[in-house]
């Protein structure tokens, strides 16, 4: 017997008819002998129309110039969500399954008052233990709780993830289920690569790189609360035969367990190769070579709230100035270019180059801390494809190349190719 | 100043350019000065798509043949009226006025464990209050409320003028205005007599009479609270122009206002005739005239829940046997020849007849106390165009009469001609 929080997403709850096949696949879990406690999030495309009516009445007059109330944005778009709960509860309670519902207000599950993006502060279990002790399932309105007012609180799209694994931590359940429409996660992008590999096991750290360089399988803050609360997490489809679904010699169903380094007993040195297109790159050219000129150009930035991410300094062959080139997230290279701008007077006199048309591929794997040689691997794969790198970094356990974008794909299986990743 | 509770059904609300319309209601109201609360309903057509969602789910499996769980089914059907309270709040908002949403339970109004068709039990207006002498419009999400053991219930088809009544009431509003698709409440359905007249004024008890006959302006519930609580109601058209409103030779827009028959300065003796296809018939032909038989034959039919309205018996010639004639609820008709047949053993001899094709003619007014002869009136008039009277009822202030379906609109135009109702 477990205690398991199973998580289904909009395209998984996206009508009655596939509500019913979210039944049997909690029905397969407790007929089990497990507890189970289930998230849902509203009925695919429920979410993206209540907030274009959002939208809609927020332009009515020229008081608010179409911003709105995000408080009442939650009470509109948090209704989607308590409708597939009471649904699902149904649907489980005609199978013969005893079931209720929870709004976020009723277990509670407290937020901050970020309304519209809000950040969970506290969970009550109590509730949910009880009802799940009784042999109720308890089903759980995923991406909203209550704020310190008393008022609805949404925590952002995606946010039914969070809300999954921070439950699961607040019933202490053995694991997270998160179904989504893929079976699990892979060594990179199987759009890209043909050859890639769905992952048994994947470290929290390592899918906390991959999620934050554009793997779309979980949301970025599921994953650190899950690496936080020690949370295993569970990624499985939700289109399998919920009456059938096959297992492998484990005895696992397909899928990929997002868990503690200490749960992986054969460590690859690089487990994935993760790429992200919303990266952009300003370069400073020929900007003065002395103390303080760093200061003077990622002050203003930080001040404007402009995440920099990889930065290079080269010294220019006459030794007087030096180039200094850094990346922004993609949707920031205007504004970025404006702080810099008027910034100049300070900085001194420099040209000030921007390109959106680059990517930066990443290798990802908690091998890398044991192994040395890995970069220059990478390097070599590359420059074998004559791909020049304009810039690096790399962490304990990640090594990040910026390159053109046009060389993406071709740099993605050159590198998944050259860390054995590629499929058999 | 006064403190008015606006409602508007689901017609008003259908999409956002009807909620502008219903804004631009509320901002005259609170451009007057007046402190305003606003109940809503959902949008036209999410209830029934929610509730057929319900349906579909119900019927999953075996286990509940198709019935589903209250408390569920409120969470559902709930969500409705959710987003119809924030976006109003949205929307009043960009128009430059100070708005909030409130659910049933952030008010709270606490209703009983009736899930499904809920009564209210209490409601605290302290909030309520505080926010619109804040000068804030309070947007109330109508027909929820919260139960004793804090899920959501919902209060029935319709509840939405329940709860604007009752939330009148708790917070002492001066007038509850109820805006609906027709402009106040007429001397007869309008659809069968051209001359009708709306009223300008009717008191609490013939609105009553008026709604339990079919006049489906308002709901019986919302109209006995409003009696009990005294609370102003005015029925008025949510199709106005909101910002060039006419009004009549005392400043009142189009509508009609029901209150205490104190405030009504000159009393008609007979305000409205209405009628009531929903009744069936039931005839007992020679039954033996002996003590204990109307309990014999009506014990059974309250033991089965069975309203009976219209009761008339006449001895048969022959003085031994008599004929006992009563009206149900048209739906009631088959059950009540079954919970009669079933007696029969102990009624004694008798056949059993009964028709569904009738209707029951009232005629209605708070004048009858103090005026005699208003009877036979109708008698008269009925007389005279050769419609047969099959049973008669009495109150203080309603005459019914029971007739051939095929003479509704005969009686009803007779009748409203012979009490002086047709317009000039």
């Amino acid at each position: 017997m477990a205690r398991l929080v199973l998580k289904f997403g909009g395209t998984s709850v996206a009508n009655v008819e596939r509500i019913r096949n979210v039944a049997r696949h909690v029905a397969r879990e407790v007929k089990a002998g497990h507890q189970v406690a289930v998230v849902v999030s509203a009925m695919s495309g429920v979410t993206n129309q209540l907030v274009a009516y959002v939208q809609d009445a927020a332009k009515t007059g020229e008081a608010k110039g179409g911003l709105f109330d995000q408080m009442e944005y939650d009470a509109v778009v948090a209704s989607g969500e308590q409708v597939t709960s009471g649904l699902l509860a149904i649907t489980l309670q005609s199978m013969g399954l005893p079931a209720r519902s929870f709004q976020g207000w009723q277990i509670p599950l407290e937020t901050d008052d970020a309304h519209g993006a809000a950040r969970i502060m506290d969970i009550d279990g109590a509730k949910l233990i009880e009802v799940m002790a009784a042999g109720e399932v308890a089903v759980i309105a995923g991406f909203q709780g209550i704020g310190p007012t008393g008022r609805i609180a949404t925590l952002g799209r995606g946010g039914s993830d969070t809300s999954a694994v921070a439950i699961a931590a607040a019933v202490s359940a053995d694991r997270c289920d998160i179904y989504t429409d893929v079976d699990g996660v892979y060594t990179t992008d199987p759009r890209i690569v043909s050859k890639a590999q769905r992952l048994e096991k994947v470290a929290f750290e390592e899918m906390l790189e991959m999620a934050s360089l554009g793997a779309k399988v979980l949301q970025v803050r599921s994953v650190e609360l899950a690496m936080v609360k020690k949370v295993r997490t569970f990624v499985r489809s939700s289109f399998d035969d919920p009456d059938s679904v096959g297992v492998d010699a484990h005895g696992n169903p397909p899928g990929t367990l997002i868990c503690d380094e200490d749960e992986i007993v054969e460590t690859q040195v690089v487990t994935g190769i993760a790429y992200s297109k919303d990266e952009a790159q300003i370069s400073l050219r020929r900007v003065a070579d002395k103390p303080g000129v760093a200061a003077r150009v990622f002050g203003p930035l930080a001040e404007a709230n402009i995440n920099v991410d990889m930065i290079v300094q080269n010294t220019s062959p006459d030794g007087s100035t030096t180039d200094i080139t850094f990346t922004v997230p993609a949707t920031d290279e205007a504004r970025a270019r404006a702080v810099l701008e008027a910034a100049q007077a300070d900085i001194g006199p420099t040209v000030i180059e921007s390109s959106a048309d680059v990517v930066k591929v990443s290798v990802i794997g908690i091998g890398m801390r044991s192994h040395a040689g890995v970069a220059s691997q990478a390097f070599t794969a590359l420059a074998a494809r004559g791909i020049n790198i304009r810039a690096i970094t790399t962490s304990e356990i990640k090594i990040s190349v910026l390159i053109d974008a046009a060389y993406t794909e071709l740099a993605v299986r050159a590198l998944h190719t050259a860390y054995g990743l590629d499929k058999a």
